[in-house]
């Protein structure tokens, strides 16, 4: 079985966007076993999406649309599938009901225009969209399988995920697939892939392939087999092969990047954290508090940018910051304890360097102290990223998470 | 004449990259005025690489590959379109040269396989390869045009913009091509496209694209004609048309986004601002600080997640928090009078309420109370956002963002 994704908007063609979403499904279809031989982009035009509907159908079992479904004229990816396949457009009543609950909730009309989100093709099977308003759809139609996806990637993502990848799924031949993702720490994306070089080129069945994303490098392992037992033995074999070169430099497995599993360790230990920011600004709270429950661990933080903020909210010494200046050692040091005096916490965090694109007090952008206060020792490390003013400030938290990670581990062992 | 860019390659199939070529090509060609109404993704496969050359030709001026111009045994791109054309291929001698030449100052012999990627078709214009060692190709052949690029971005945009545009410019009539960007906010893509849908219906030149992003919407308005004048021309008498109808929900132009928009008013005022975040975590202040120059407008922030950080650090009252509670009208005001009183800012913001997924004090996920304090008075704002935990934080700071720029707006004018 094969599926074509074809990519409908006009911003897409004129480069004002990449295309994501391809991307996205294109490995989330891998990872299910379903190969994509063809992807096509189009605009907003019903006559070309229809060529390319027709195109795609003629080629591909699985045809899966995203984009186009919401409520201007602009979005004709429904109206093309209806013209292709003969089918007449119907609304379904739950996701017209939604959007009559959701205008009437902001005082607003409900116009005809809107009503288009809450159209589907006559036969097909409805797909909720959790985070929007526009309803998804699924199509088997003359032997093939259609998708409309909406392409606000938020809302695609979870709709593919949640509704459309289990449908495409159902009656596939009775081969596990399985995957899982270990998570490295400072290592290169480069170095890793040199210390696995050989395991990388002759490995077929797992397969090892680097995922690279902001300031982490990961790996996700993908086997296929006949039962899930054997595909879990060969996952764990591969796996003690990997960690024989590299395992050292592992700090998880699976989706919790390194927030989690610092936040995991800090409630297994029932521990909290306060934060003190100059540099990052507010990320380091920000990702602490990016998923719920994050109150029993992370009490709060202060952002203090100017010195002034930095006397005031956390009792930094003025002599402190003549003597050694805000970007120091001593004062990161200093901005870790007053922050885990400030709230009480057992740990307390700090960040202060030149974040670019100007030096700070002789320090070059990407050069940083972070400062770590734990209930036994206040310590503060000497960092130095490459890069923008975002790529600095965000490798920046990742690398106060790992700091923090490596704290909490020893404790855990000791 | 339009063009159809054809990406080839197995990696991008499987999801292991975006696909930034066909971007940047489509954002050249457009700006270069031609219209790209279809793009194809293929993997490295003689016969499928075929079969989109042949609808690509079909349906398409000039198309465009790019990929597969290696030396390895997956590289087919050149065989295919010659096998489809039914060109031979030949060795160009410079391109040939060129290799040897490199070859042998590393030593190394120069094998069959690297040969290849001198090789081109009978009767194609060579394209030189700065960057590489992969000859590119223009050809003309039954009325259309081919080009043939490498796959390696850098190696591509140089050819690409140095000598492949200019062949495909060459006899095309000189257009000047302009575009503008405009911004709104607290209006939603459907109403603003509802209130202008005349105008985008109508509108060939200039062209009105709306633009979708995290909470913010946007239209991009593009011009083409013969001189620059009479594109300004043009475009101002759109915008005239444009603001008639919606004009009070713009707040700016270009590509500044509302927080570039809400600092530059702070910084022509010479006003600060401080935040104190439950519900956002932080990424206010993250927001406010991601861009340099932050520090004389945004001294710093607090982030106080739970209740006792609200009364330690922002002076708020157990008495407050025990009758209105945390998520209240009441104590965003007094959060936002802590931060600016803590801060010594002339304004402060402050955010509480319900991030999700369960409700908090009875209040369901996306309610909370966003509070404004000025030289003059504190003020709060209820304000109500659907969707995911992280769209609902997302949303909040473009909520405050606006709200403040109404205040600083409402400055200005007075």
């Amino acid at each position: 079985m094969n599926a074509e994704i074809i990519a409908v908007g006009t911003e897409l063609l004129l480069g004002q966007i990449d295309d994501t979403n391809a991307t996205f499904i294109s490995r989330q279809l891998s990872e299910a076993g379903i190969n994509v031989y063809f992807r096509q982009t189009a605009g907003d035009n019903e006559e070309r999406l229809k060529n390319v509907i027709q195109t795609a159908s003629e080629r591909s079992d699985i045809v899966i649309l995203t984009g186009g479904l919401g409520p201007t004229r602009d979005d004709l990816t429904r109206d093309a599938l209806a013209s292709f396949t003969g089918l007449p457009l119907k609304a379904d009543e739950e996701s017209l009901e939604k959007l009559k609950v959701f205008f009437e909730s902001r005082g607003r009309e409900l116009t005809e225009f809107n009503k288009k989100q809450a159209l589907t093709l006559e036969g097909a099977d409805v797909l909720p969209n959790d985070e929007g308003l526009a309803c998804g759809s699924f199509l088997e139609h003359q032997g093939k399988k259609f998708l409309l996806l909406p392409g606000p990637p938020r809302e695609m993502r979870t709709m593919f995920t949640q509704y459309a990848l289990p449908k495409l799924r159902s009656g596939m031949e009775e081969q596990q697939i399985q995957s899982e993702v270990l998570r490295f720490y400072e290592i290169g994306e480069s170095l890793l892939t040199e210390k696995l070089d050989d395991l990388i080129e002759n490995q077929t069945n797992p397969t090892i392939a680097p995922l690279a994303s902001e300031g982490e490098v990961a790996l996700r392992l993908t086997v296929r087999g006949p039962s899930k037992e054997t595909n879990e033995e060969m996952l764990y074999e591969l796996k003690q092969k990997i960690f024989a070169e590299v395992g050292d430099y592992c700090y998880g497995e699976g989706d919790s990047q390194i927030e989690q599993v610092t936040a995991e360790l800090l409630r297994e230990q029932e521990k909290s954290i306060s934060a003190a920011e100059s540099l990052t600004g507010g990320m380091f709270a920000d990702t602490m508090t990016s998923f719920s429950g994050a109150s029993m661990i992370f009490p709060g933080g202060i952002v203090c940018y100017s010195n002034e903020a930095k006397i005031q909210t956390l009792g930094i010494s003025e002599k402190l910051l003549e003597e050694h200046g805000a970007v120091s050692a001593e004062c990161a040091e200093a901005m870790a304890d007053g922050c885990r005096r400030v709230f009480s916490s057992d740990y307390g965090i700090s960040f202060t360097g030149a974040a670019g694109p100007d030096p700070l007090e002789g320090y070059e952008p990407g050069q940083m102290f972070i400062g770590i206060a734990t209930p036994e020792k206040t310590v503060s490390h000497f960092v130095n990223i490459g890069g923008s003013r975002n790529r600095i400030r965000t490798y920046a938290v990742k690398q106060g998470l790992y700091l923090l990670f490596q704290e909490l581990r020893n404790k855990k062992g000791g």
